[in-house]
């Protein structure tokens, strides 16, 4: 009992249970109270201490529960058995520097992953998110359907149909997190031993992100209409990761004989499948946009993944991909375990958003504010025309210029960023140790203003010429 | 010339380039205009349509982009060969009917994974996010760190602090969509050859998911202080899940001793970690809350992983990862790749949720609301004694009914659905083949109020008793 002079505070504002609980604790894992000592029962230590006896019940309880005593029963509290240090450490928190942004000192950005946000139709998706949350509907904050709300499918159905030429049901339809999550939710469905075909330069991210998860990735060679049926062959892959509307980086648009060719090679042997990441479909500049290559599959070959990252706004975090009837055996086996990435009120906001009219008018506007950009951005190219070629420019928002001076990237970009300019060389997406142009930069004109273009372009004539 | 007969309607509200466009599509996928076949010259189709050469252009600017013709310099342009079908699937959208769901006539649903959502705290839900969104800063569309937003790491980091003695600097915590997306991004993280240990029955989603992303998945033997320690030794793994503090599904809350052993195992190799998921800690009933099992770790061993589906709601998918200071390199190269899969508006709005002790508040609500529900059906199976036992009742929103009157977990599970109710069977959270028990069905009670509960019961006597 003498081991156990607690002295209690009744005005300290911690219950006297915790009180009780934090001393015993102590004297445990400081050696006070050695392994195998028997405590007071508690009917004596509650007299001891003057408090009620189920104080003390719960600071044993407590005691018990996190293992530093035991009861046996009808003999009492001992203490156990413990190896090493076990109490929490005393530090308070320390004030935190957020880390630093940074690009400081960068006028011009033509980040090709730029979006313009002054457009984001805020008034828009104020007025929704407000009506959703009005409506006092609690199924909203229950878990959903794993592939996404059944309204937000068929909304994506529908676009896709009109927009895409993509025929699919809603079913086929698997909302995620962005296109990263898709890949690993795709990743979880193909399986193992998989033999993945991607261009260089490619999508990066895509690339060492299917490496990570133990897929095997060949590169296939490119020309002028994108991926090389022969090449993709020589693989030996089973998959086939394209972005025939605009490739990226390259921006190449597949022409239909390549898209053709490419779905005859995965009609060709059964588990071929062909990816097609459709990320920026919604921005063409002259006539309309160009069919995705799933509306030409007939055989159920292609996975079809597309965003609204790019045409809403990068953090919304809202992809979809169309699975064909093949996987949809795998998805409901493997798929449906992995809960749904996307909150359902941003989900019903979406597919408002969609429903409502409000996409085609903000689509349509930033179509008209991209291609004021691009052409605002190509015409200030002119002047360069001695010592580069523009690439790329049919579509999206970035071009490329392919130096023919013998300029390289490096001193490209670094002469351009004295001036306050910031491009990007393209070599960053070769991936695979596939030999490298160094020659060409991009630039993303998504959010740079059209005075600013002319600015930039300024400065990077006394940084180039 | 003959071949082009197009009859342009100037009153079908179709642009005229692109009544030009499909018209000769449709020639060349119909075989009307065979490959090789020269097109008129854009000045000559202008002239023969009465239309100005501009749409001419447009119209044959996308058959070249989507490569239906040719542009031959000099030349004029020529049909290309295509193979197989190109047209666009010419079916309008079907009526669609969404996909029933199930459990119709069950009364009384003791899901364990059942959340109590009339108590969401809407009110604040909504004032936050209408806040959030009246700023007018764009920023929030923006796309934000991989890791998550700085704001909400750090509160996350107090709150670990405080209520799981884990302390943890921002910078190692990372908010992702869910845990099924958490455990994807580990994968990445750790790598391949990885053996991992969990116990049987565990949280199955876990199993299958690490299993389906070429992760070695062994079982490691429990008793009744959770994962035992030869047999994680037996294993060979290297990385050991366990739920210490309300073991899924048995509910067993791991001892002091036995965390500080699996801390020492942990230490004994370099590159071995304990991922510790602490899903449902908040609800405890007795006492306060046991430190998380990382709040003892010394030497960066644990990878802890908690969420706000159980405290919140499940359709928040926000849970948050803290990664040992060892792993921050792996995370720099290779997660940092990984965008964030939280809008960042729901994770300010889970940040001020918690900053402006909305969070804490529900939380004291819902420990009330549990704590009714558990000691009402502890109450309700009394009268059960004579052919089970209740285990797993300190914590969390689920206990197990244990039949010692040979009733297995099928009979009991269908001779209570007969009666309304449905319990769920243990057997289900079995993997790797270990030999299953199959006596013991699960209650999940966090949605079912005292009445169902009290009412439930009786029905519960009839069919058992």
């Amino acid at each position: 009992m003498n081991d156990l002079t607690i002295v209690l505070d009744g005005k300290s504002g911690v219950p006297l249970y915790e009180q009780i609980y934090y001393h015993i604790k102590n004297e445990i894992t400081e050696g006070g109270l050695p392994f195998g000592k028997r405590l007071p029962s508690t009917r004596k230590l509650a007299k001891f201490l003057q408090v009620s006896r189920t104080t003390v019940d719960l600071a044993y309880e407590q005691l018990v529960s996190e293992g530093y005593v035991e009861a046996r029963p009808c003999k009492g509290y001992y203490v156990c058995e413990l190896e090493g240090i076990c109490s929490l450490r005393p530090e308070s928190p320390r004030a935190r520097r957020k880390p630093k942004q940074q690009d400081a000192g960068c006028l011009y950005d033509f980040s090709p992953r730029g979006v313009d946000l002054n457009s984001f139709p805020l008034g828009a998706w104020r007025k929704i998110s407000k009506e959703i949350l009005m409506e006092d509907n609690t199924r909203f904050f229950q878990l959903g359907d794993p592939a996404g709300e059944w309204e937000l499918r068929c909304t994506i159905a529908d676009y896709l149909h009109q927009a895409r030429g993509v025929s699919a049901e809603p079913e086929q339809i698997i909302v995620g997190a962005g296109n990263d999550f898709l890949h690993m939710l795709l990743r979880v469905l193909l399986g193992n031993r998989r033999v993945l075909a991607m261009e260089s330069p490619t999508y990066r991210k895509a690339y060492e992100l299917f490496e990570s998860l133990s897929c095997t990735v060949k590169i296939a060679g490119m020309d002028e209409s994108g991926m090389r049926i022969d090449s993709l062959e020589e693989t030996g892959a089973d998959l086939a990761y394209v972005m025939p509307s605009h490739q990226y980086p390259l921006g190449i648009v597949m022409p239909v004989k390549r898209r053709m060719q490419l779905l005859e090679w995965a009609a060709r042997k059964e588990g071929r499948y062909i990816i097609e990441d459709d990320y920026d479909s919604e921005f063409r500049y002259r006539g309309k946009p160009i069919p995705a290559l799933a509306g030409y599959d007939r055989q159920g070959k292609v996975i079809y993944i597309g965003t609204f990252s790019k045409s809403i706004a990068p953090a919304i975090r809202v992809s979809y991909m169309v699975l064909p009837e093949g996987l949809m055996e795998k998805y409901n086996e493997r798929g449906r375990r992995i809960s749904s990435t996307v909150s359902r009120v941003d989900q019903l906001l979406i597919a408002r958003f969609l429903n409502e009219g409000y996409y085609e008018r903000h689509l349509n506007k930033m179509r008209a504010v991209y291609k004021s950009r691009h052409d605002t951005l190509l015409e200030a190219m002119k002047p360069f025309r001695k010592i580069l070629t523009v690439s790329g420019e049919n579509a999206g928002v970035h071009l490329l210029l392919n130096f023919h001076n013998g300029m390289t990237e490096q001193e490209a970009a670094d002469r351009a960023w004295t001036k306050g300019v910031k491009v990007y060389g393209l070599s960053r997406y070769y991936v695979g140790g596939v030999s490298q142009e160094r020659q060409t930069v991009i630039l993303g004109y998504a959010n740079v203003t059209e005075d600013a273009i002319k600015e930039a372009a300024g400065r990077l004539a006394q940084a180039w010429l």
